[in-house]
């Protein structure tokens, strides 16, 4: 029997309120296929396969985009030393890319014309897919079913969403429900909603689980060397045990490894969403912590200032903001990716790291190639006087001076 | 006797160096008076002043600048996150305005044609203060005599000068000099030249003089609450003992306790020195290192979005850059603190801390005043329909689209 | 008889389309009041009042928000040096604060539940009278017709507009509709739409409306001079018939008239709409076209550059793309006129332009007050030896180097 | 006989200045050999050869720079619509990079040591020469009489340097000075000194060599098609003769010839230099004032509104800084370069526009390629309903006012 209304690709998680979305979907009249995007989370994804079938799907696609969630979405944004509003690193909005994209990619091969997710309607996250499907396939259709009046009037809470599971035979796995929500993948986890909501309230201990609490980490820190070639990691040594990662997806999960266990990537702030909301979120990004640490680290040795100066107010700020805002397919991004690139070219050395209960302490640096040009022992050693002569500041002074000469303070 | 070219207020620090200079002016010629800053520094004022006086001194003025070094300098950085390439808080830079300001005084009071530093020719600093001084007086004459060829030919290395110390009667401190330079002030020490010079070599745990070893610290965190008022610090209680605090000088000096208990604070960069050369420095910044922290974090909870990332990358970039280079009394900077002033109107609120082992952690933050507005758990909520209707999204999404439907990749 | 829907304030022009939805309303079941905002605009507002009337408005409300809009928009818009993508001084965006405000003021005033115009929904407009709406009254509700399908569907063209005039007896001035749109005030008239839509067709001589075509105006150049104090313009003289003008809005209507005589202000330009799309549009803004010239000229003699820098990017930038959004009820927009007001303390003094077919050119500048210490005759001539040492020079070209010197190119 | 102290090659102009200058070094022990750098400028560069070596050079150099300069710096600028402090096209810091590079290439090729020049202490031109020299050829030695007190104390006033002329056989052309400088290149001349140094002195008019008097320009308009291939004129055509031009430094030619008939090109400025000095500049820009008008244009068309933001605040920016202050050979101008061209990738179509008397007058434009797809006349219609659908604007809008309910303004 064909589906009267056509075909759906569903960005599915196995979790109830896909599930629920999946069969609501059928009962709407379309045919559903289900799609499972692997970027590292933890998932028991043939599980969720079996039930997507189970529950009317008519094909699951179970996709791994580790490989180039890293190297190209992860690996540039250390590139970049990306972060919006200050600390958060943008877990969440660098693995939608590639999750989104994959979603066209195989909407478009299966004949789909509707692609369907379950987003809430207050988040950034439907932004950030709609506005890559939109990009990528201009006349794509999208259902979002959280913000269809028939569906969010009529699953007004998770009883309601548990009574329809049992209605339509849906599998619903007994575990109590979290008291909130979270989105992970190989990069980050994040934490919000349900009691986060309260931005006065410590999150609970047992929430966290992608590091250790600082308190619960080794009381002898770890030592690792991260090599960068062209501001991206290439090497990753571990002193304590000689342990040596150099394939992009490992040596990025091998990060997350001694970064979890050493309490290291956590944050809790209040954002500004690009729809204009605050919200409260608490993250962890273990790995990408120290990568960021080491790769900020090594460009103050290898990077001009002058270029670092343009490059951190003119890329690195608008990389933040516009990927968070879910523009990554657009020629403002593409843009932004292109001129990082150029700066990258002698961001090559080694950095030294002591990891030690949340902190990742820089010991050492060394740049190689033409980088390595920029800094001169001789020359900014105060105690010899080699490298230029001291009296040229005199005149680098007094020039700078002419112009403050002519100031005159407001509250004179 | 009347020294015949005129009178020089020197900034002295009662180091080996500035008894030096002390003396080596009188031998020029000069009549010279002594000025010591106290902006925070550990260091035996009155020891400083007998010993100028007993080498030649004509007068000696210890001032103590540490009030308006916290109000005028370090809160408004503090308003700011100021910051200079991404990590470092400028603790040196922030200093330089109060005792070139004071010393531009002095000299104006006293008749000093001169005034004169034993800053390097090599560093920021004698840029700092120069700019300030003639910023503040234009027709001021400096005297910079590590810029001098008489004088740092003869002073080719502390060996010269310990034989010129006692050839001159200067005495000094039997102490084995560091292997590295420090600059300490109320806000930070700063730690380089000497063995630092190799960017690869870890400094050693016993450099480090503000902070313990985190290593070291309690195993038991520390908990305590910073109150802001218009983006300023006006109270902390510490919840483990009850301490509380609010008078200016005394907050800033109990949050540098706590921190240094719990070995918060240090960082090891290498930067770009305003007169183009790289340079590594170690830095402790304890209780700013805190007080950042909490005042980003309650940004978070009380500033628009969009009004934020206006301050952040037209104020707190430039504010950074600006000080760093030693131009604070300029245009430029009187108008970036103007317009950040109007940004912390509704900064108004608290922040819990958690301190543990070098790690600063936001448990929680409250709003008071308007700024409390922003935040609405009912409209941020993901489980609830209130606030806005979510089909709005729609069209948000759907214009923000438009445009990137036109766009076409570079690499197709 | 009390309408059911309760009351509408229609921002109503007297033109077919909102008479036309000021019945539709009616129809609907609404109470509507007309309410008609005096910008400077060319139109017979009598006329306008009575028509409303004549077809059902309960109330009129004709404005005159001239000196408002000269005084709090046109002129802080002059300080700014305002203006979008490079040449588009904003004339549109400027008015619509004025008007909304006012539209809102009388809605609360006489209790409308909802306000109403006759905006498209593909411009700019809609979005910059709604956020103005919804920022200054965060519950009125917005009725806007050209968005609502049962009007926008039977409405599909002016013939079906004409004929439900007709059958309503709206009375309609029988002159043929202009082939393409205009919104006009003080500060300028734009054309858009229509014949304009090919971004080729160049648009007729007999369109321009508020200047004589360059090629019409006098062959003897016309002389003015311009005061300003604080950046604002306190006088005209023209020295052609030795007018003067002081008052603001005299002043600016004057300018309006001389530079309208002289074929100045007129640009044709593709623009990138807040929606994402471009459009193409026409515009005369004679007064504001001769004030930018002038101002940016006293600029150059009275701000210190390092100043201006900060305050051409970091304030006219983004002060021309949240006016042209529409976003000036908002914290960045309040935020960007406080600190722009500080840039312009100095900038005290006279331009003296002249104006000849087109052309705004300067002839010279004096400055008054702190502003006229910045240029000093003796010190910038190449010609005196005065003001500072060329030997100065070296070091501040030598220190400038060191970095360069460490420069490899990228292509070797 | 071997000059006891070396090679210098001379940046020569055939002038009094160059002359007295190139004797001079003669005269302290140097060999001397001459260098003219052809970029345009209009000169008697064989009359100068003569000279040069009447009078004491060893070799001269005269090297046809124009097509460099016209590829390399002038395209590149046009598609920057590169611009220092809102209206200074940067003529004579265009040129600096190519002349000091073929001067550096010589000395190089030469075995000179020296480098000179004639720039004064005070100005632009002496950074801008000296830091390319530098940056290209670090242990360069650079000899600037104008800054040396033995040569600008005995050369005191013109005065000194005609004695000097006389007294040396130094051939001297007997015209009157112009109470002005002027520096002349293909892009540019800039007038500067002399009477001009009084801001506030209208030019005379006899002083302006490069475009005829608006005035005295034609009464009938002349109309040209310039072609741009990404962001680059490829083709000019005139409508009035049929002139057809493609090869780039005719075409540039002939852009200079049609504006300088049309009186198009002339501004007068006050500005900051580099050293912190204001002064007053008059230049003509004839072509380039044309050019810079019409790439502006098309990139209205072709430049995705986001994307032109981002480059009008981080490239085109910071590059006329960068070029003003003479850092072209830099890794910050190299990035920007970078950049730049990435943005330029579909600027590409037809600029029609009309010269009268100073005007540049767009008329029209169209685009080719991916760019065209940017503008689409039915989407951006106000008449038509294509596109998309208005109801969107809805969710737009209201998604946008969110943030703006939860502000208060400073001033309630």
């Amino acid at each position: 029997m064909v589906a009267p209304k056509g075909k759906v690709l569903l960005a599915y998680s196995g979790g109830l309120d896909t599930s629920c979305i999946l069969v609501w979907l059928i009962e709407q009249g379309y045919e559903v296929m289900a799609y499972l995007a692997d970027v590292g989370q933890e998932e028991d994804f043939e599980a969720a396969r079996e039930k997507a079938l189970k529950i009317g799907a008519t094909k699951v696609f179970i996709e791994d985009l580790k490989k180039e969630f890293v190297q190209e979405l992860i690996f540039p944004a250390i590139q970049a030393n990306a972060v919006y509003e200050t600390n958060y690193l943008l877990g969440t909005s660098l693995a939608r890319p590639v999750i989104a994209r994959k979603q066209i990619e195989i909407a478009d091969r299966e004949g789909c014309q509707f692609v369907s997710h379950g987003c809430t309607g207050k988040g950034n996250d439907q932004v950030r897919f709609e506005l890559a499907f939109y990009a990528l396939k201009h006349d794509i259709k999208v259902i979002a079913p959280w913000r269809i009046p028939e569906f969010f009037e009529r699953f007004a809470g998770r009883r309601d969403l548990l009574a329809y599971a049992a209605e339509k035979g849906v599998p619903v796995v007994q575990t109590a429900a979290k008291p909130w929500s979270t989105d992970e993948n190989l990069f980050h986890i994040s934490y919000e909603a349900g009691i986060l909501e309260d931005p006065n309230t410590t999150p609970p201990k047992d929430m966290w689980k992608l590091t250790v609490d600082p308190e619960d980490a080794p009381n002898t820190p770890e030592r690792i060397t991260i090599t960068f070639e062209k501001g991206i990691p290439v090497k990753v040594v571990n002193h304590n045990d000689n342990t040596t990662v150099t394939e992009p997806v490992e040596l990025f999960t091998y990060l997350n490894t001694v970064a979890r266990r050493n309490g290291i990537g956590r944050i809790d702030i209040v954002e500004s969403r690009f729809i204009g909301v605050k919200s409260r979120g608490c993250y962890e990004t273990p790995g990408g912590t120290i990568l960021r640490a080491a790769h900020i680290d090594l460009e103050g040795l290898t990077l001009d200032g002058q270029l670092r100066a343009l490059r951190d107010q003119n890329i690195t700020f608008p990389f933040g903001r516009i990927l968070y805002n879910g523009q990554y397919f657009s020629p403002e991004r593409e843009f932004l990716t292109h001129s990082l690139a150029f700066t990258q070219r002698n961001v090559n050395g080694d950095v030294k790291l002591k990891l030690y209960k949340g902190n990742t302490i820089v010991e050492g640096r060394i740049a190689r190639g033409d980088g390595a040009k920029l800094y001169d022992e001789k020359e900014s050693s105060m105690d010899e006087h080699g490298g230029y002569n001291p009296q040229d500041a005199d005149g680098f002074i007094k020039i700078h001076s002419i112009r403050l000469n002519k100031w005159t303070p407001a509250d004179q």
